[in-house]
Order: C-alpha cells, then sequence, then structure tokens
C-alpha cells in the first residue's frame, strides 16, 4: 500500500472519507472484468455495478472522447443526444413512461422524484423500507434507514419492514407472511393521514438490493401499489442498483411485472460518467414541470448523453441481458453447491448478475456472523477477487460484477469462495 | 430550427423543459469562445461560464478521454487524481480552507455545505439573498428566491435583500445603506433564534451574480461575516458562478478579502463534464464526517478529477486570470461608453469577465425594462453573439463568456450591443 498517498488523502479528504478493506487497494487501471493495482497485480472485479459494460469499455470511452471534443454544453440549446438518448431510453420500458429528466447522479434522480410525488401530490409522507439507501441529498438521506438500525430520522418518512423470507415478520409464512408486510404499508399510509401529511409517495428498490436482495413474497409489489395509489400516492421505483441488465432483464421491476408511475436511474447509466434520471409517465413529468422551475446544468447534456447511448449499444451488441441470467444463473447454482458444504453460509439468493450470500454463526438461529463476511471480503480481496458486503447485519456477501462476466471468471470467482469460506474454519 | 427535432424533445422531455431565445438554438459544435449552429453558423459564445478555459479545450478532451480508457471507478479505492487534485484546488485557497468533499453538481455541492451547516451547528435557520438561486436539490431550492418574488417557501430559510447601491434600500445611501442591509441579517438571525430554530449558516454567492452583479455598498460581508459566527452559524460562499477566474481573482470572495467557512463550487470545474464541490475548513469537513456517512459514487472519481487537474493547469498555463482582469475591464470601459448614448442602459457592473448591462425604461425612476433585454438578447443571437438576461426584474443583460475571451472577441460583443441598442428605438 501506498502509505504516503493514504497520509495526503487523509489530509486533504479526512481520514472519515470511505475507504474499502483493512488495507486499502491502490488501483490504477482497470479493463473489462479486471482492476489492477500499482504493483500491477490483476484482481477480479465481483463487486462494481457501475461499470456495467466492463471497465474502459472502448466503445464508451470512444464515444466520450469524440463527443468532448465537437461539443459539451447544457440543455438550453437543441441537440440530438439528449433527445435520441431519451428516445431509445424510455423504449425500454413499459409505453406508459414516456418521458426523461437527466440529472447527473441517482442521488439526485431520487431528489427529484422525491419533489415530483411531494409537489404533484400537495402531500409530504413517503414510505421507504427498514433497511436502504437512496442517496446523499438532505431529502433523500431522510430516508437512509440503513446508517440508522431501521429507523427514520424524519416525520415526513416512514420506513416499513422489507419483505423478506428468511428472517421472517414475527415467524410467518405463507398468505400470512404477505399480508403482515402489505399491513405495515398500510398502517403507514393510515398514520401519515393521521398527522394530516397524507401520503405522497413509496421509493423502493424494485429488488430490495439493499436490504440484501431477500426472497420477496410473492404479489407484495402489486399489492403495495394498489395501496399506494387508491392513497393517492405515486409510486416510485429505485432502479440505480437493479436497472440496466443487472437482474437479466432491463429493468428490475420487470421481474416483478409492476410498472411504477416515477422510475430513478443512476450508476451503471453512463459506465461511470456522471449521468442519472428520472424516468416516468408524461402528465407527471408536465405537470412537474409546470410547478417547478427544474434546471440541471450539466444534466443531459451531449458528452453524457453519449456515454448513455454507448452503454445501450453495449449492452444490445455483446447480448449483455442474456449472459447476466445464463452466468448469473450458473453462479447461483454454484453458490448453492458451496452452501452444501459450507455451513456458514445460510441463504444464497441471486437475480441475474446479482448474487448474495448471506453468513450466519448457526443455521437454526440465523443468526447473522458479520465478522465472517468482513474476514471473507478481506480474504477474496488478498486472493485477487473483489466483493463487498451489505445487509442490515452487514452479514451478506454481495457480488455485482461488470456484466461481461464469463463462466470462466465465475469459476474463478466460486473458487476463491470456496478456498476463503473453508479458511474461515483453520 | 430543426421542427422535428423540437417536436421530439417536446414530446421525449416535455414543452416546459427550459430552452433559450424564441426561436431555440440547434448548436452542433464548439471551439474557444465559438459555437456553430447545424447550418454552421457561427456564434461568438459570450454567454457561457462552464466552458471556462474554451469549448472543447484540447487539453482538457485528452485529459478526459487518457483516463477514461485507462480507469474510472468510485474513490473507495486509492488514486492519485483524487489527492493530486484536492492538494492543488485547496492551495488556491485561505490556508483554513484545506479539504475537499467531491460531488458531482453545485447543486449537491450546495446540499451537502447546507447538511454540514445544520448538522454541526445543531440548528435549523439558514439566511439567503432576496434574488438567488444556488441549485436544484429539495433542500438547496429552499433557497430559490428568484423563482418566488424574493420570498422562500421554508420556514427554515430567510431571505434578506441583497446589498446593493443602484435601488437601494429605502433610498439610503452611504453609511446609513451598509448599516440597513446589515441590520436585515440582524433581524434574520434574531428571528431564527426567536423561532427556536437557531442560525445555523448563511450561503450567498459572494459577488451576488443572480442578484444582477450588484455593486455592495464596502464592509458588507465582512460585518455579516461577524455576525453570523457571532450566533454560531457557518458563513458559505458559493462560488458556483463567481469561482475559477471569473472575476480575475480565482475566487469571487477573494475580491472581498472575506474568507469563509465553507466554500461550494461547481459549473467551470471540469469545464463541462459533471463535477462539485465543497472546501472547508478541515475541522469541519472531519466532524462532518463523523456524524455522517457521507459518500457520492462519481465524486471525485479518477476522470472528473483528471477534467478538474486540466482546468485548473489551463487556467495558469494561459494566464486567463490575467486576461480575465484585462479584457474585463476593456470591456467595462466599452460598455460605460454605450451608457452615454444609449439612454436605456441604467448601470453598467463588472466583475473581470462578468458584465451585467442593467435596462431602464426611465433612468431616474430607474423602471426595469425587461422587455428591452428580451429584444436585445434575442437580437443579439440574430447577429451572432448569445448573451442571456438575469436580476430580478429580468430586466439586467448577463454577459460571462469563456475566459480566452480577447480583445478583438471584446469588440464584436460591443458593436453587436451598440447595434442592438439602437435597433431597440426604430
Amino acid at each position: 500500500m501506498n502509505t504516503s498517498l493514504l497520509e495526503r488523502r487523509h489530509r486533504l479528504l479526512g481520514k472519515a472519507a470511505p475507504l474499502f478493506y483493512d488495507q486499502p487497494l491502490h488501483i490504477v487501471r482497470g479493463q473489462g472484468v479486471f482492476l489492477y493495482d500499482a504493483d500491477g497485480r490483476e484482481y477480479l472485479d465481483a463487486y462494481n455495478n457501475v461499470p456495467v459494460v466492463g471497465h474502459c469499455h472502448p466503445t464508451v470511452v470512444q464515444a466520450l472522447a469524440a463527443q468532448a471534443a465537437q461539443l459539451n454544453v447544457h440543455t438550453r440549446y437543441l441537440h440530438e443526444n439528449v433527445v435520441d438518448y431519451a428516445e431509445r431510453l424510455t423504449a425500454t420500458f413499459d409505453a406508459s413512461l414516456a418521458m426523461a429528466v437527466f440529472t447527473c447522479t441517482g442521488s439526485e434522480a431520487n431528489d427529484v422524484a422525491l419533489r415530483m410525488a411531494r409537489t404533484l401530490s400537495g402531500r409530504e409522507g413517503i414510505i421507504c423500507s427498514s433497511s436502504t439507501y437512496h442517496g446523499n441529498t438532505a431529502a433523500v438521506d431522510e430516508l437512509s434507514t440503513i446508517f440508522s438500525g431501521g429507523r427514520t430520522t424524519s416525520a415526513r418518512v416512514r420506513a416499513v419492514p422489507f419483505p423478506e423470507s428468511y428472517r421472517p415478520l414475527r415467524g410467518l409464512g405463507g398468505p400470512a407472511l404477505l399480508d403482515a408486510y402489505v399491513a405495515e404499508v398500510e398502517e403507514a399510509i393510515r398514520s401519515f393521514e393521521a398527522q394530516g401529511l397524507g401520503l405522497a409517495g413509496m421509493l423502493v428498490c424494485p429488488i430490495f438490493a439493499n436490504e440484501g436482495l431477500p426472497e420477496v413474497p410473492a404479489g407484495y409489489l402489486e399489492r403495495v401499489a394498489r395501496l399506494v395509489r387508491q392513497a393517492g400516492g405515486y409510486l416510485i421505483f429505485d432502479e440505480v442498483q437493479a436497472g440496466f441488465g443487472r437482474t437479466g432483464r432491463m429493468w428490475g421491476h420487470q421481474c416483478a411485472g409492476v410498472v411504477p408511475d416515477i422510475v430513478t436511474l443512476g450508476k451503471p447509466m453512463g459506465n461511470g460518467h456522471p449521468i442519472g434520471g428520472v424516468v416516468a409517465r408524461a402528465d407527471i413529468v408536465d405537470a412537474f414541470r409546470e410547478h417547478v422551475m427544474y434546471f440541471n446544468t450539466f444534466g443531459g447534456n451531449p458528452v453524457s448523453c453519449a456515454a448513455g447511448l454507448a452503454v445501450l449499444q453495449v449492452l444490445q451488441e455483446e447480448q449483455l441481458l442474456a449472459n447476466a441470467q445464463e452466468v448469473g444463473a450458473y453462479v447461483a447454482r454454484g453458490l448453492r453447491e458451496l452452501r452444501a458444504t459450507h455451513a456458514v453460509i445460510g441463504d444464497v439468493r441471486a437475480r441475474g448478475m446479482f448474487w448474495s450470500v448471506e453468513l450466519v454463526a448457526d443455521r437454526n438461529t440465523r443468526e447473522p456472523a458479520p465478522a465472517a463476511a468482513k474476514a471473507v471480503l478481506n480474504a477474496m480481496k488478498d486472493r485477487g477477487v473483489l466483493i463487498s458486503r451489505l445487509g442490515p447485519f452487514d452479514n451478506v456477501l454481495k457480488m455485482r460484477p461488470p456484466l461481461p462476466f464469463s463462466r470462466g471468471h465465475a469459476d474463478r470467482l466460486l473458487e476463491t469462495l470456496d478456498r476463503c469460506l473453508a479458511d474461515l474454519h483453520v
């Protein structure tokens, strides 16, 4: 590790600026699904979802470079790129989701989505899940229950227990479990109304990524969608992690078969270039723009849209959704096999090229094993494979590689994980 | 104009997505201080401050392209660029402003600055000016008095009349005028305290750019800085427009000689690439990061920092601050000469390469002439020069070109303005 670089960083960015791993990595180069450190050591990247079509994909790099040399300016002049990109992007959604508002980050997208819901409903209450994170602006941070033990710090946000089957609410199962999770949403709506705040909307990740990618009781999203709309609220899906092919479908909500009113986008949208956005019903965008002068200086600029267009092109040309399905299922099978030999694996969950492995101290009590998760991800790094962890107990291994992840890469991931899990027992 | 492009844009982005000019421009290429439309027509760009070192500057484009081909990843791994950039950036400030937090936009920078002030003071009240705009997030939008006739819509934000000498408060002048503007800030602090909200801070542009670049009574910023700090609040300067050499000094607040606690940056920072940031006292950043898990996925990535570094390099190599001073003063003289021949010019104000020309129906009553301002900026566009307008009455011509603006460009700007003003009388 580069000690003087770390010291300078501490001095200039602060000691608490987040860094991965007990011994931080000094990464200097990326290519495809690999990252390389300053000593030339190669790491298989099974963590980074932002470079969705692979680190430094030449099609994206060339699109960025060519457009940056030609023109980069705001959207108050006409330009093809922002229109072409909005057209190709909205074409990947249900026909009702027909308009786009571009931002620079997923945080900005969620911030403007909350503004839309609150402005158009004339109400304040937002429902989120009990173990989530949607971004860093002041308004969006009110939903960051993952840092606050599931509680919200704002009266205008209520967290409901996220739907899951591994540690089910009150130990319930079957239809009773679904009913119980839905009843929590009903109760949140009722309490907003009783307080005079009313319901503006519900904002969730359609695959509950930060919650640990739980197995969601079938029918949950349909039923809460109905409740939210009956109460006059807007259903907002955060596709920042779930979107752009991650699940093997273009959008996470397509797995659930529920069409939201507003979708928010970010992270993989420009393969690392700062671009985010909202895709929503045309009547919502029109009404919002009538009420609010929203302008984003960099949002939708020709360079950002060139990156966005290039990502859509590569996803299609390289058939990365099909790859996410196929290699995703292959890894999921491999992880389930590992569960047979490693008692520490309590549960394996998968959605396309997104896998979570829940580590537990005891399979019967399902007591979380966060220290084991931390040990495994540091050991994986030492063996040249990058993963992370997540979930309300920080005990869930999080694997979410760039989508051009092959069976060969998958084998290396699985073999390395097998070894690191075995080392836990030593 | 490209009608089908406009129609597609209306359908995909909404009719109310902001566009400049009665007949929107279709810009396809930029170079230095020039923009080119789809018909190959050249426009002298006297509006765009974002491409501060000139449209598509090769040094910036090459830095972006090279780094994008090498690595683009978040800052939870060590990388030189974010540290080098933070070091060179903070070196341009007073020694007390020693740490940086990177974001992707000026809006995100102001949002995190407000979070810092509120989190660390434990109070809620923010003072802003009566005709301002600091960005588009929900929290920052509470300060957008420019869209609401000077009023704020939030109890936790109070607008004070911005300091000026052309339409002075209650017709006062001299020391009494300064006292009156300062007393408004005192009163805002007192009322926050009376309400139990307390003062978290004051956020202003140090040159009051959106307010129309007024002549500020000498000593105003010193005195309000003292008041804000005495009340335990943080002084935040928004350098999104004023910064990166615009005024002929690196930072707008250096003209006033007042060092703030927190500075926010955006627009010109990456010459169009989406990058923003906060520079603040180290104790503020450290304390904030202890309290708040702030992470920005794209903020401070190697590509964004490569763009930021290239901008600092070009500002220095091409001596653009000296150019802003010299050509800035030349244009200011020219505008004052135009005032002698055009009665519609009520006032001319300048700060380096930023000029505002206040148009009035009557020099004695100083009645604003917004229709004249609109006519002039559309006529300027028809004659191949791009400017805009601003201020509480939309009657102030706003000119703020890329900094490599020469005397030759200045002559073209002045001659075109002379003609367009003359045409007003026809």
